[in-house]
């Protein structure tokens, strides 16, 4: 179960979240693996860039399985668990994003080919953060020019000539060149619910994927007029 | 004369400013003086935390007044000049930012008595992006929660027990504590074009100022709907 969805933005922010599984895990492994799951999945979303002070998700095993107790040691099991968990956080940390103060869509930023994940991670962030890019996504224009301009300006090492982007499976920009993609096609895409984008740096094996939503006039009247 | 008004954020971003003096003035001691202008001014404004890609800001000086070239050497002269510099950049940088984008009003962040300029500066970025100051302050709202959020999440060294917000001359957070003040008195100021905004930290003798605007439908208009 996971609660937002206003205020969120990496770290977790304004949330709840609680997962109960009935394995058998020690105490230590379970941490680690929730650590790691949190890290792909409710620390990769952002509704407004706004981070709260107060979040928390936790974790709880009762053992009622009677599975042979999972530790670290155990790799095959300790790996299968903790996919198993990623897979669950994310789906919770997708809904929340979906379900952010005003928001029509759920978009997922994919960014692959970065000289490093860290690099990967800047560029996510930067196009998850950006109005421009967050409105657009409500206006349904397929403006890969503010997408572009967001990694851009996100201190990561990029190099635009080598980058393509995609929205859904549609080129919209191929290394370093604008193409004439179908706009009523795009249109279609844009139309639905969830949106996915994939950049690709062509700089590295860097990777990252982060979630937000659009910025609609909801968003404004959630937060601006809320006393009236 | 300086244009904008969309993709603010320092450094510039979507912006042209033309500065003309007939001042006679060294080159190296222009360039110098509109350096540091531009970082108290341009470089302090932020309409949406989108940078853009083009920007310019060009000071041109004729020497037609005749005055005793002024270098770096004289630094009675060249202050005087510079701090005219200033001026000018400020008032023009606050004009871009009060024209932002669907913007009703204009907001300037005075952060005082912070460790150090730099963690100064990090506060009022960080205020100054924060849509969630930007709604409120469009929704006309004393959410002074909002403002010392953003200061908490900025980076910068911050003991919120030892902070102070005044929202015109109206203290409405005091060393930790929240002030019951008049609301209808704070609604008088949050109805007018400018708001300034005091927040003293009490932790140094670092400052810094910033100026932004609200956030507000048209702006989601503008930035969503530009194709319809």
């Amino acid at each position: 179960m996971a609660k937002g969805s206003g205020m969120i933005h990496p770290n977790m922010a304004t949330m709840i979240g609680v997962i109960t599984t009935d394995c058998a895990i020690s105490s230590g492994s379970l941490n680690k693996a929730l650590r790691h799951a949190v890290n792909r999945s409710f620390n990769r979303i952002s509704v407004d860039g706004d981070t709260s002070v107060c979040d928390m998700v936790v974790i709880l095993a009762n053992g009622r399985a009677g599975n042979t107790l999972i530790t670290e040691n155990d790799d095959h099991e300790y790996n299968r668990f903790t996919k198993a968990l990623e897979m669950i956080c994310i789906d919770l940390a997708k809904e929340i994003a979906a379900d952010g103060e005003g928001a029509t869509k759920l978009i997922e930023i994919n960014v692959t080919g970065a000289p490093s994940d860290q690099d990967a991670n800047k560029i996510t962030r930067s196009i998850c953060n950006s109005p421009l890019v967050k409105t657009a996504f409500f206006g349904e224009d397929a403006n890969w020019g503010r997408i572009l301009t967001a990694a851009g300006y996100s201190g990561a090492v990029f190099d635009p000539d080598k980058c393509s982007i995609n929205i859904g499976s549609i080129p919209v920009f191929s290394s370093g060149i604008a193409v004439d993609f179908d706009e009523d096609h795009v249109k279609s895409i844009l139309n639905m619910d969830e949106i996915k984008v994939n950049i690709d740096l062509s700089q590295g094996n860097g990777s990252d994927t982060m979630w937000t939503c659009d910025f609609s006039y909801d968003y404004i009247k959630i937060n601006g007029s809320y006393r009236t």
